[in-house]
């Protein structure tokens, strides 16, 4: 698919990344067989944008293991994107031997962030963008190249980030042959003046380029934080189903913003998202029955739909 | 003390609601020194405003019993606004026998929901906020009085609520006497294009009155209800500690906007809150520990402040 039909311009695109981002830290995990059913009972709601895992090292990331065998079964399924995440040259030749709809490279906004994550400059780090670009034009594997800039609205490390450094990175993301940008909020330090900030800037400083937007709800601002993002343009956003995904630095706190509620937060904005969101709720049963001992967040699976 | 000094214009004032509204639906709740350990916490770490409880027949509602003794305490803390809530006219009588500075008089956005919660119709809601204005100045009581509309964004009756109407039934509290107006999103089916535009057009009809607003997090959007309120001017914002006070019509469901998440939010939009939010963190041990079965909200406490 070229990038044109994965992000069309102006049309919203909800990323479920519960598969990656919210597999990363857990111990217990889904079945691939729970896994499949997971996608498909949200394709079936109308999900087409799947993040379902990491080209990780299978011994140190064993949730991952299965990343390969998920990409072939989500492809089968009608329009779907189906997306996986690398952290260096071995993931994108890995993520190059199947059929992959985009590979998602992550960056550090912060140089110290960078060297202690990934043990790469920011500059090492844009250089193997530009390689897996080469890599893939090498191969014209019709992937596309996305790049995820972690740290983007706060450092665990540096504390505040510079916006205009952020900037600068997507520049150099995009010039280096990223297809799309997503900035992230890793450890939930963003809150919405500044989203609205960096957002407006961003989308006036590339507009005619896919960004992104992937929040955590750590300090519970995700959805303020998605609500003026959606007013400043972005179309691009990630969310987790159930909220599945911690944060390292704080443990117990929340993870990815929750999916469902991102997606009935984009009903109410009468952004069409084309889900159903009472057959999206029901999948969170199978993430309860396949991980009972992790904590499910959302406030719509709680309250239900209003009644209107 | 007069309403320019309660809720000086432009001023940013942040209600803490929880020994009212977070108790109205508890069986178990905390004894009066532990009430009042929790205003004196809460005003160390410089909340000023505190709803301290309802004027109702202590027999259906014990946990308001000591309301009279939480106004008189209360108003021993220097700079205190110490609020009551009243749904008649007994109600009145009993709070102009205090010293309560203001008294917090609810009407319901729409007629079904006026019949079924109170019996009257409501227009006679308003008489009654005009009898309740009366008794106050024969007896030349200094408290204000304001109104609460509950609600005001969908309601759990008739569903989706006119905003006109509200404009209108806004209008009529002030004519009535009312000091401050706020409006309530009772069963938290407020989403945030909703809530700006409401809250544009009632603080663009009303210029020169106070004005604030009442969130519920049943459906997550607490928070990002409160950014374009704040965003559109509005200074006069609710909340609950730790987000107690659920919704009777979705038993397990979030309560009140987390009030420190709340205060956080104002921080992060760099909004004077004069409120020390790891003091304000601590109170909440208090609430833990006299309602050791209430299941506590809040981002915040779990993921602690950001490191920057």
């Amino acid at each position: 698919m070229s990038l044109g039909t994965i992000y069309p311009a102006q049309q919203l695109c909800l990323r479920e990344v519960g598969l990656r981002d919210g597999l990363q830290l857990v111990k217990q995990f889904p079945t691939t067989v729970d896994k499949k059913a997971w996608i498909q009972q949200e394709h079936q709601a109308g999900v087409r944008y799947f993040e379902v895992g990491s080209f990780l090292p299978a011994h140190r990331f064993p949730q991952f293991a299965d990343v390969r065998e998920l990409i072939a079964f989500a492809k089968t399924l009608d329009h779907s994107v189906v997306s996986a995440l690398v952290l260096n040259e071995r993931g994108v030749v890995d993520a190059l031997t199947t059929a992959v709809d985009e590979i998602m490279y992550v960056v550090s906004a912060t140089e110290q962030h960078s060297l202690a994550n990934s043990g790469k400059t920011r500059a090492q780090a844009i250089e193997l963008l530009q390689r897996a670009v080469a890599l893939r034009d090498a191969q014209a594997h019709p992937a596309i190249i996305s790049t995820g800039i972690s740290m983007a609205f706060g450092c665990s490390l540096a504390g505040r980030v510079n916006p205009d450094e952020v900037l600068d990175l997507i520049g150099q993301c995009f010039e280096a042959g990223a297809d799309m940008v997503a900035l992230a909020d890793t450890v939930g330090y963003a809150n919405p003046q500044q989203v609205r900030a960096l957002m407006r800037a961003a989308l006036n400083a590339f507009p005619n380029q896919a960004i992104g937007l992937h929040l955590h709800d750590t300090r519970g601002l995700a959805l303020a934080n998605a609500t003026v993002a959606l007013e400043e343009g972005v179309r691009i956003l990630d969310g987790s189903l159930a909220g599945l995904g911690g944060c390292p630095f704080a443990p117990g706190a929340t993870g990815n913003v929750v999916f469902e509620d991102l997606v009935y937060l984009c009903d109410s904005m009468e952004l069409h998202t084309g889900i159903d969101l009472e057959g999206l709720l029901r999948t969170r049963h199978l993430v309860a029955a396949s991980m009972p001992h992790e904590p499910l967040q959302g406030a719509l699976a709680q309250a239900g739909l209003p009644r209107l």
